[in-house]
């Protein structure tokens, strides 16, 4: 398979403009080869103007027109094989093995979204029949389902080159749904990206989707995010990166004559209490956490930064044996020079306040090495210095020592939104710390009992987003099939005809979904 | 029943500040005789920190509790009897029989809620179960449902003194997830909204709720509403009103450091397309349109502004019965002065356009008539005054002349989001018009046919809410038992201990409830 350098806006590629970018491997230390062609401001019009005209088609596709669609994008990103993982390499610095179970990540996904078309759940068909006998007012007959809100930006994720970029869960619920899709490329995986992105042009003409369906734009400045979530015709936005990033976007969203729905996933520290009564447990906690923390040299959004510790005789020997555990593990790339040294500045940031104990091994042979770190802290220190608080992308961790429960209520309360929160313990400790088990709640997404934050489960009841800035908008979630419900709105027929009225909720149940008819869950 | 003129803050009233206002009746032209406290910036932090500590108590209180309490909610309302309904009237210059029917709504809707909570589907609850044999990683448990979000901030309504004001359809949706409600009272009714802060007062004491679960602060200036959005301690916002209120407090929010949502349902000019084929009905739509448009003297948000015929032989015969009809409508008077004023403003705007074509009957004894005005124009000066496209609230709508469906298409395309679109017309006719059914789809929340746009059933089935400025986030509905999903946010909790998790996601279902569990619904 060929690598295209141009943008891909519906089904053609195109390169007007005369500035270009390379990507870089941060393995070798050098330029990727291939130059992209930066989109310029007419050929993201001519996207979204695409998006907008396809949107009308798409719309009106049958839950088994867009199943077969994402399900030909599965099967042309598997085919794609080798060379797909190779340049995934080659942009990230990541192992062979991270790209072959990310790119086995982003094919489940697909394949997970085209079984929820084949169950029809997420149209959510609600029906209350028509009272015409009722007093003083007959009762009009009422059904209401879930619709595409329009054309949708994606924004790739600079840590996720497959599963979070361009044929990645937000753009794989988007078209589930019927939302046309732009993606604003990730300018560290740009190649990646166009391999991806053959594999969705190819699939959208297999099963005849209308063009526009899908664009892919380049870009390694600003701007060209910022004219796409500024555009009239764009009804919606999924994003995974920084919280200054996800902000800026945010705001201007928010600021159009038509404020439409960002949902950025950001920024998150992902609280870890330790109870004494865990450190029963100490060793496999400890060799547990020396490898939370350095998975995929901590760049994941779920990454444990932050672990409280209640004081106990038995921390030394927790902490001694996780400094042991990190240092037998070695050293990884981090994906780019610049992530690298926003890694630094952070970690130059916490030593200012807190006490390096604990290192993974060095790598020399490395340009950009992700050290992995941990500090420690004692509670007041923490709490006074809000910087504390604040994500160090990458693979570093800051112990904070309490010295009992009450002292980490306030502080838990203090912190910022988060995607997880963590308790390590037993059942009966968990009951002597109720209060610290509602307060994090009260900062989370998705609480943890005994286990590590990173590892994101791609089911039904997980909730990945919590309150701001670990997302924008906590009421949704980024993964999972529900991560659907972000690109919907529900319309409601009133008197409609029933020959007009959409499949899912004809009287006939032709497509055989659930549906809940005056308030009770049936089939019929 | 004493008529109080303090702010309730938690369990207590309030009146700190010197300023005070009176609410006036338009049919007497002459104030009220109570003096409100304007609330100061200290009662409202005050409110606001009562709400916060209240939170922690009041989310963990049962469906059943809060059940209760919004059914002692209904009653103390009920038991509130004629002297709510003749404050009402005093506040409003509505008649008592409109005073009755927004009551029995106010009190259906509280039951409403109450029976949501009964049969709690509202929590959604998901289990995905372990599998700790899968490879290469073990499949953990996960168990998510819907918690409240936080305290919530309600914006009462000038034109639903009752039923989208203080025990209205936002407060009763937020009191019944378990998020403690600040009710910033409208100015036009303040006395109505005392009653039934007693009423609500006494039910939180009857069962047991904590103090802080419901405030109801006064102020006839904008300062107080803006303080409370800003509030970091409010979670949440519900709003119905102006175009000009509702964006100025959505910004407000989404500049906040923690942006939070806010739904706030705004203007609609409601468009309703009238086809040759329905003119075979033309007496009956003639009578029942004249009714809708001067129905409540046009002050709500359904009102049908913009009428679409396609030009047909018996158009005439239409527009003159239309004439007839509204002739035999005497004026009633509108809420406030100010409203008056406002729609007076805007009668004379539409004036500077289209012609004058009938008007409903006069009444001299009024000093504000809201008088029925129907205007018409032709289909290409409407398209060129976007000025015509927006919403005079009150009694008046403006019928837009159009040659043929191609060229009403494009202006149904132009306008701005609304919350319903109505199509008159036979199903064959319905057939032909198939591109702009799709058109109006993408503009409103609600689809009518054969109907009239006034008159929004509360029930399940209901979308209430359509894309900007109709409403903020046309994800979501402000009537029905969904509204409650406008305060909610998922939560999972992973390997969580059986004996800590919420009752919804405990293995022995002690609530009962269906439960999607490994993608399957059951009650198992």
């Amino acid at each position: 398979m060929e690598l295209r350098t141009e943008n891909l806006i519906g089904f053609d590629y195109s390169a007007k403009g005369s500035k270009k970018f390379q990507s870089f491997n941060p393995l070798t230390n050098a330029s990727n080869p291939w130059e992209f062609s930066v989109a310029t401001a007419a050929e993201c019009q001519l996207a979204t103007q695409k998006a907008a005209k396809a949107f009308e088609i798409y719309q009106q596709t049958s839950l088994k027109d867009r199943s077969k669609f994402l399900r030909a994008i599965a099967q042309n990103i598997t085919d794609l094989g080798p060379h797909l993982l190779e340049t995934y390499c080659l942009e990230s610095g990541l192992a062979m093995g991270r790209a072959q179970g990310e790119c086995a990540r982003t094919i489940g996904q697909l394949e997970g979204f085209a079984k929820a078309l084949d169950s029809g759940q997420y149209l959510e068909p609600t029906i209350d029949t028509a009272d015409p006998s009722r007093s003083p007012i007959p009762k009009v007959d009422l059904r209401k389902l879930n619709q595409p809100i329009g054309p949708i930006v994606v924004f790739g994720a600079s840590n996720f080159p497959l599963a979070y970029s361009t044929a990645g869960g937000d753009t794989a619920s988007a078209l589930a749904v019927g939302c046309p899709v732009i993606v604003k490329a990730h300018p560290m995986h740009p190649a990646t990206g166009s391999l991806v992105t053959t594999a969705i042009l190819q699939a959208a003409q297999q099963t005849g989707m209308p063009d526009g369906v899908f664009s892919n734009l380049n870009s390694n400045t600003f701007e060209l995010g910022q004219q796409l979530v500024q555009d009239p015709r764009i009804k919606g936005v999924g994003f995974t990166g920084s919280v200054s990033g996800g902000t800026a976007l945010y705001q201007l969203a928010q600021n159009r004559t038509e404020p439409i729905p960002v949902f950025a996933e950001m920024g998150s520290v992902n609280p870890v209490v330790v109870l004494p009564e865990a450190l029963d447990q100490s060793d496999s906690w400890a060799k547990s956490y020396a490898s939370s923390i350095t998975l995929g040299s901590g760049q994941f959004c779920t990454n444990p930064g932050l672990i409280f510790c209640i004081e106990n005789p038995k921390l030394d020997t927790f902490i001694e044996t996780l400094k042991k555990e990190l240092s037998t593990i070695e050293a990884n790339s981090m994906l780019h020079p610049s992530i690298h040294k926003s890694f630094e500045r952070g970690r130059a940031t916490v030593e200012e306040n807190a006490t390096l104990i604990g290192q993974s091994k060095g790598n020399e042979s490395l340009s950009y090495p992700g050290r992995g770190s941990i500090y420690q802290v004692d509670a007041s220190t923490f709490a006074n210095n809000p910087r504390l608080h604040q994500e160090v992308f990458g693979p570093l961790s800051l112990l904070v020592r309490c010295q009992n429960i009450e002292e980490l209520i306030p502080i838990i309360q203090s912190l910022e939104g988060q995607l997880t929160g963590t308790i390590l313990g037993t059942t009966s400790a968990i009951k002597q710390a109720s209060k610290l088990v509602e307060v994090l709640k009260s900062r989370v997404g998705r609480l943890i009992f005994n286990g590590v934050p990173t590892g994101v489960e791609v089911c039904t009841a997980m909730q990945h987003g919590g309150p701001f800035p670990a997302s924008t908008d906590p009421r949704f979630t980024a993964v999972g099939v529900h991560s659907m419900k972000r690109w919907l709105r529900p319309i409601s027929y009133q008197n409609w005809p029933d020959e007009f009225l959409p499949e899912a909720l004809k009287a006939s149940n032709p497509l055989g979904l659930w549906r809940l008819i005056d308030n009770q869950w049936t089939k019929n």
